[in-house]
């Protein structure tokens, strides 16, 4: 089945993802029978491209590591802004990869509302529109009867909502805990190593898992965005992230780590989210886990969540939750689920 | 949507998966839009039934628990033999849940093909028709364009293979390794504590965790049909049983247990599959873990597998894989899983 794809984003995840595609081609039309064409990509830098015969997506990436604009390197319908870019392009399936806003979700919001609003499945691994507007984002999908996929969104690649939604089908859900921040898990983990917060930090900067401003990670608004959108698909809720308890691990000593350690703990960042009967809560705190533990084992860059269940007792998956190969896996498995 | 089942074997399986539907019928329909009806029911010791009307669920559990046989219970057509079951049923899915016999597969072979043959999806647990036979059934399934799902063959509830399938759809997997058998595993965690081989198999029996012919466990034969399973998925391979390289626990002793924690190791059955380019090896022997990791984490009768992955680097799944409900929530999300 051929899919017609416009990607809206053609940062890390969006390369990340089309690499994948290159390199799968034949296998995904052998194992799958699925085959993707690109006919548009719409870029804030390399500038905005329709063609309805298809792009030649290793052309794409060549362009734009070449440091040149899309509009100059292909034939096709030029300079759209984002929304009539994605009436225009024709696609069967949007893909949303612009950058997280934890904020206002925008401008990825109005690209996925016009998407959907206009009979397009969308998948993004955009944390902010799903964190802040998944039920309406949701019910409007269902509307228009499309998907609305976002596995990449917690977790990367590992699939943590994938598991919630289909490995998980028709278990209640009690609580959920993860470490889902795979910055701040090394910062801690070096830290264990005898380094400060602020190598520690430095350290994470240099190895590109940190940012130059480090407060999405540090501060805990990252996780607490990716534990209320998996309470929201758990629990049915309609959390946002400032309903989240929050604290980061600036104030996570060295003193404190060590004293962990000596008692058989490690000092994670947790995040979790339960429902008491009545409400649901969620709170992304710094906690002492044993050493002995799954948890306890999560090291360095590494993501892990638990759900505990009716039927199963605690389901625990462990993997990696970042990176732009990682998000492009995502991106995949939600192209396949959308055929399979 | 209304799915009109007929479920081949009122064991533990039969009876906990029942138990599940009548508990969550007001949630399935709720969530999921899913209603089931049971057009028939059939069992070795309790007789056949089919009434395409419905059946009772929570009546056929009251009979049964009583020790009263189906046929009388109910009115319906009675007295058919599985396969005479299945054609008159009526059924949308056969969720076939007889004894596994891991040499011939049957009689669920049988079942499975004359359900698939009839255009019936069909739901098993039943390990041996899947390892035994999978090629050819999933190849069946197809040509008639229905379904054949079987997550409980391996971890029970906890969704190994729908990871394997649709989680990591689009991932290259190198290798496969698990903790399968939860018999195993408890027994080698009690003999950590001291207990001899044999304390702990009767241990492992008191407890209703090994069976009184422990060999399907001890000797590993258990574990070697599913990481069979889960092989053929990942490697598009035909592997049978009998391809494994197996070694049970029975030769594992005290003193190989101790050493082995001295240099901070433990002793676990792993169950291992991996392509090296050209042909597929499976094994399930023992062998040592860190305790420093995932699988050195895993204790009692706690099953996990890792899938090692092109993009995703190594992902575990990790949660109970055996129990009458674990079996009961796995044939429900594959029933979900039709619908979804």
């Amino acid at each position: 089945m051929e899919l017609k794809l416009a990607l809206i984003g053609f940062g890390v995840v969006g390369r990340g993802f089309t690499d994948i595609l290159i390199r799968k081609k034949e296998f995904l039309q052998r194992k799958y029978n699925l085959m993707v064409k690109y006919v548009g990509i719409c870029d804030m830098k390399y500038g905005s491209i329709v063609n309805h015969s298809g792009l030649d997506p290793h052309k794409a990436l060549e362009a734009v590591r070449a440091g040149n604009s899309l509009e100059k390197s292909f034939d096709g319908v030029k300079g759209l802004s984002p929304v009539e870019f994605i009436d225009a392009s024709g696609a069967d399936v949007v893909v949303e990869a612009t950058w997280t806003n934890l904020d206002t979700g925008e401008p990825a919001i109005t690209h996925i509302k016009k998407a959907l609003s206009t009979g397009r499945h969308v998948i993004t691994t955009n944390k902010g529109p799903i964190a802040l507007a998944y039920r309406e984002l949701s019910n409007l999908a269902k509307a228009k009867n499309v998907k609305l996929l976002f596995s990449g969104t917690v977790m990367s690649g590992t699939p943590s909502i994938r598991t919630l939604v289909r490995g998980l089908a028709g278990c209640y859900v009690s609580e959920i805990a993860g470490i889902l921040n795979g910055t701040t898990n090394y910062i801690l983990t070096k830290m264990e190593e005898g380094l400060s917060f602020n190598e520690a930090l430095r350290d994470a900067q240099q190895k590109g898992y940190a940012e130059a401003d480090p407060t999405m990670d540090v501060d805990a608004l990252d996780p607490s965005a990716k534990i209320v959108i998996l309470a929201n698909i758990a629990f049915e809720s309609d959390l946002k992230p400032k309903d989240v308890i929050r604290e980061g691990i600036r104030n996570v000593t060295l003193e404190n780590i060590k004293d962990a350690l000596r008692r058989g703990k490690r000092v994670k960042l947790i995040a979790r989210a339960w429902s008491d009967g009545k409400s649901v809560k969620v709170k992304v705190t710094p906690e002492e886990v044993d050493i002995n533990s799954f948890f306890g084992q999560v090291k360095g860059t590494v993501n892990a969540v638990m759900f505990r269940t009716d039927s199963l007792g605690d389901v625990y998956l462990i993997g990696r939750g970042a990176g732009g190969e990682e998000a492009g896996q995502a991106i995949l498995a939600d192209l396949i689920e959308l055929i399979l």
